[in-house]
């Protein structure tokens, strides 16, 4: 059995290890969806793992991975598909985490590492707590910022995390090592990886991700339940299609981000809904002025914003 | 002088002016901008204009359209630029509407047709009624579903009606031929033109376009004004750039958008805050339940949505 305090050091001290040679030896995945599907679709192109193990509670989905080649083999048991592994991904909905670590606890090898893609931090640092009885030391939590409105193993594309972002929020008593090798994976696969606290990333992200998806949601189900909606969609023109992609996301997914930060989510939704408030008075009242402030603040910030990514 | 009164004929009575050779003889673009622009060069490429008059306060510009090409010759005034012209076009932001239908009444062509590009009509036809002394019947209220989050003659482009919607809001005393006309215009550059009644299409243009700039420019606002905004922006990944993106428009232009159609506006802000409120309440109290039905609603409806216009 594996405890927090075991402090396991990856058995790589020799130099080449750390070299360009460098690959996984069995990866696993829990979750085999978007993020998970690409993670290791990318990892076997690039021959930096030997075997990858997934595991879904759908026999049907890992039999999909498996046949887009994705996967090697797979169990729909967490217990069964750790066993061995050296490099173990938690890929699914925030609500699951805590019973995938439990059932994961009596089962990783000596040296594995494990990581997850969450979309908040706390919440599964809570959860790891709750189920190894302490956050463990080989534990990195993680963050891709590369999902998009699609989901399922069959959404799994090359080059998903080419570019992007993935933010690590290693805790206080994180091993570097296990730092590192999480780093390295994520690197190989083309992201930028980035080191935050994990309150802090929850706040980042629930201002830039949650917030919007709260938006995009709200305005749809309002236009919805308009009594001329399908007029509506249908005079709906660009700017309100890329405005609302984002409500086509899974909503599983995003009730448990919901709730997993519930914290960070709402202080900004009460500062969104303050400003809006303040706007409609504007709008109301004809306050012309107040509209030309607000919008000529958000252009000047949001063209600089994009200039300064060079998108 | 023209005045409201005179129900003015398109003198084309012969069957072979309404056949592919027609063209437009005088093209007077009041606002070459993106939308004045793009529409001036399409119609130059296509061989339906014989000649294109651009009118701007801002010489400048004017001289970049001839450069470009859009346009052969140009004035800084209203009166002089519609002089012998068969075709106007307003494209001017909604606040200078009046003042430009003032300057043009004493100077329009016999047989004139007048149309705008305005996002809200019923304003279009007040300020009509205001400098025309009545709504007269060779003016056709239309509205170009193509605009982007650019504007300026620079950002003029080819085929930038393709395929897009232009909504014509005729009133009861618009003259049928003056109606056919800016019909087949719209028709040529590439555009599915449809009619619909103005106060209708200011309620459909306050929720699927109008709204969603609201949300976007208080989106980037709110965020501009949080302490770590420059990491918050940092971080901000596809979905974030996609929302935003509407938030890099003209803000004079969704100024006036705003004062325009106020009344349209402003009921469907107070339905999306009361909506948000009920939101960030479920958010605030964990009530996973209920957003687990907006979101799987709202999925439900875009994704619907996007398929029934294979986008």
């Amino acid at each position: 059995m594996r405890t927090s305090a075991s402090c396991r050091r990856w058995n790589a001290s020799s130099p080449e290890a750390r070299g360009p040679r460098l690959v996984i030896q069995t990866l696993c995945i829990v979750g085999v969806g978007l993020i998970g599907g690409s993670l290791a679709r990318d990892l076997r192109r690039l021959g930096r793992v030997r075997e990858v193990v997934g595991v879904s509670r759908n026999a049907a989905h890992l039999a999909r991975a498996r046949e887009l080649g994705f996967i090697d083999r797979y169990s729909t048991d967490v217990a069964h598909g750790v066993d061995g592994a050296d490099m173990v991904v938690v890929a699914v909905p925030l609500g699951a985490m805590r019973a995938v670590f439990s059932r994961m606890r009596d089962h990783l090898a000596d040296g594995a590492v494990v990581t997850d893609v969450g979309s908040a931090k706390v919440s599964v640092i809570q959860a790891a707590h709750d189920a190894f009885g302490g956050v463990p030391p080989w534990l990195v939590p993680g963050h891709p910022i590369a999902g998009n409105e699609n989901s399922g193993v069959e959404a799994a594309m090359e080059g998903l995390f080419d570019g992007r972002r993935v933010i690590l929020t290693p805790t206080a008593t994180s091993d570097a090592q296990a730092v590192a090798r999480v780093h390295d994976m994520w690197q190989w696969v083309g992201a930028q990886v980035l080191s935050m606290d994990p309150r802090h990333h929850d706040e980042v992200l629930a201002a830039t991700s949650h917030l919007p998806h709260m938006l995009a949601y709200t305005l749809v189900d309002v236009l919805g339940r308009m009594q001329d909606r399908v007029e509506i969609f249908r005079y709906a023109a660009g700017g309100f299609r890329d405005f609302t992609r984002i409500a086509s996301s899974d909503p599983q997914m995003w009730h448990d981000i919901c709730v997993a930060n519930r914290e960070a989510l709402t202080e900004v939704l009460e500062r969104f809904g303050a400003d809006l408030a303040i706007l409609l008075d504007a709008v109301r009242s004809g306050d012309g002025e107040y509209l030309h402030q607000v919008f000529t603040r958000a252009k000047a910030l949001r063209d600089r914003y994009t200039q300064d990514t060079g998108e």
